[in-house]
């Protein structure tokens, strides 16, 4: 069984927008083996509209539409699905309730309650009402034959954590009720420190003997290597075993660079870490900016192990914060080692932590020099006793330097800590 | 003329990874009057890909594609891209030593020149190669007449940063080349303050009398509402004339509670705000983690205002650092407006910056309490003279929580700015 995602909205074609919420439905459709086919982008346009609808219904048994619902003029999304259905707006009594409440208890009045939001409690008669506890914008659920064939049409809005909301309690039960399943399943591994197609050379044997239906892919980014299996059949705990035998002989053959046996952030990965030891950490950033600190803190309970972050941008914080010493940014400058070890001892004296993360470098487009060119990057890890360092010379835009700094450094103290335990 | 973007990879089908290249084509697009009528994600599946390419040749005259393109098994696109076009592959010679050159210079050896990397020199020979200057893989330009009409496909690899640049460098250079583009113009206003309905209601009058076209767009996010007015015809002078008019008309109808006339993020608008008045700025962070220093030194330049952050998670860290009394979080908690305050004072006299913004708060998913719930977020912005303090109560997940905390933040320092030179 298929499923096609359309998403709807000037914004996505303009580039005004990135479309996360494709990647979330994804998933949650793979956890239960339905599949995506197809995911197709459209403006609000009315015939551009009409045609996907057509089109993704030859492609998929189900389709879920995303986005052009709000109150707006330009949200045309409603009156087409009515069309296309061939039914009629009426209000409904229940969801103008709820925007009532809305307005009252959550927006405490301070928004008036209009004629357009009213109008939001108008849905098409054809449909089955998806309530939507966390938006005026309800869902709605259509179902047409084609062909013979049932066909399921779901319309949600395109804020992501109404759209969430609704997929989670709403129309992954009801597609549970109405269809079998069959299975599809993914293991990935996650490793750092050899490239794509080095990685790829290494599992070449274990590639050429995968059956049909086990299929290996790369993803590459960052300097890591994720590698998934993945498996699609019937027979859902037989499947497992396969793709689990599998699965270890890959883990086995990448041992040296492995990670992860999961599909983790290595913020994740870092965080179960320090959890399991009992241990605490602290970051001092200059070229990263803060970047380390805000994806160890974007992990539910990272309270448990970060104590913090120094974003040492000016190098007066580096002096009077962390106690960088004047002499060692005078003389050899704050992108070098010596700063960035002196950047670990001082966090970890000065926030009472067990172990540290550094980083000091020039992330462009300005700053660099012939002696230390943008992409210059010191990262530093330690803890009491020690601190080891790592030159980084990086070749991407600003944006890009700090992330890709930011998960190397990330990496870099996992394994330190991994060996200094 | 209209454009299709189309990006291969089951990744993008399951989830696994956000297509953030199809924004950055179509941002640039837009810019000469390109229109990106349809985006579609297929899977690495021949038959997807051969009906995709059939299908959007209907839809538009250039066709981009990314994505497929890695030295690995996975990757169908090229040889697929060779039938298609009806050509053979050859050995590229130009291809082949940049290949090498690469491997040399910028991964200096580390990683072992393969036959799969080499077989990346490998292009059908019907196709014009694009030199990609920072990967393995070029981009490849094909024609096909269909129905008498010239229609332009072009094949890039997925990693960004690669096929950006061959956007930049070759793909957009020859399609100016190869045909005349009408003009597609957008101008955008960003409000605080009020929500998606209420500015569609104060803007009714002036949407009602907009000509046929010129287009008002709602985006609505963080609290913030951007407004985009597109504006498409021939005469590119003449147009951005009109569409400067209608777009002064807004701006004066938002006035109260506008923010930029140019769609800038907050982080930005922030930035040029001090640099205009030569000040300063640190932060001090709890419960957003270091994301409003991420968000405002991903800025290139920031370090000429901001001069970095403390990112006090634990509560000895707001004692010690930034100098918040133990009384004050024993007595009414690190969650308060009495903390917040404090936590600007001391980053003011640590750090010695003109103004700090603050931020304390429970993200969840735990934490909360029933007198301070999840979502509970004081934020402060000051200067030495004075100190002002806000209240949150977010409804979001944890991740969308510290974005829109962050975001709330830097709009409630920007107004302390503005109003307190």
């Amino acid at each position: 069984m298929n499923a096609s995602i359309i998403t709807i909205g000037d914004e996505l074609l303009i580039g005004q927008t990135i479309d996360t919420n494709s990647a979330f439905i994804a998933q949650e459709f793979n956890q239960f083996g339905l599949w995506v086919k197809r995911r197709v982008a459209v403006g609000d346009n009315f015939e551009d509209i009409w045609n996907v609808l057509d089109q993704e219904s030859e492609n998929s048994q189900i389709i879920i539409i995303t986005g052009g619902l709000g109150p707006t003029a330009d949200d045309i999304t409603k009156p087409l699905l009515c069309k296309y259905f061939g039914g009629e707006l009426v209000l409904n009594e229940e969801v103008l309730k709820h925007i009532k409440y809305l307005f009252k208890n959550v927006l405490k009045h301070k928004t008036p309650l209009l004629k357009r939001n009213i109008m939001q409690a108008e849905v098409p008669d054809v449909c089955t009402v998806l309530f939507n506890e966390k938006g005026t914008a309800p869902g709605m659920w259509f179902e047409k034959e084609i062909k013979g064939e049932k066909r399921i049409f779901v319309s949600l809005p395109g804020v992501p954590h109404e759209m969430k909301w609704l997929m989670v309690n709403e129309v992954i039960p009801r597609l549970k009720k109405e269809f079998q399943f069959g299975a599809v399943m993914h293991r990935t591994a996650v490793t750092f420190g050899m490239g794509e197609s080095s990685v790829a050379e290494l599992l070449q044997p274990f590639e050429n003997k995968l059956p049909q239906h086990i299929a290996l892919a790369y993803l590459p980014n960052f300097g890591m290597v994720k590698m998934r299996l993945t498996a699609t059949g019937i027979e859902k705990d037989a499947l497992a075993d396969e793709l689990s035998e599998y699965f270890d002989e890959l883990c086995s053959t990448v041992q040296d660079i492995l990670v992860a046996k999961e599909d983790l952030a290595i913020e994740v990965i870092v965080g179960q870490l320090l959890r399991e030891m009992g241990k605490t950490v602290a970051s001092a950033e200059s070229c990263t900016g803060g970047n380390i600190a805000h994806l160890v803190t974007r992990v539910p309970g990272s309270s448990a192990y970060f104590k913090g972050s120094v974003v040492a941008y000016a190098n007066e914080i580096k002096e009077n914060v962390l106690g960088v010493q004047s002499r060692t940014l005078e003389t050899v400058g704050a992108v070098s080692e010596e700063t960035v070890t002196e950047m670990v001892k001082g966090t970890i004296e000065r926030l009472g932590v067990d172990y540290a993360v550094a980083t000091s470098g020039i992330m462009g487009p300005d700053g660099g020099s012939e002696e230390k060119p943008v992409g210059t990057v010191w990262i530093a890890a330690g803890n009491k006793l020690k601190v080891e360092t790592k030159l980084l010379k990086l070749r991407f835009d600003r944006e890009r330097n700090i992330e890709v700094a930011s998960v190397q450094a990330l990496n870099f103290f996992r394994n330190f800590v991994t060996l200094n335990r």
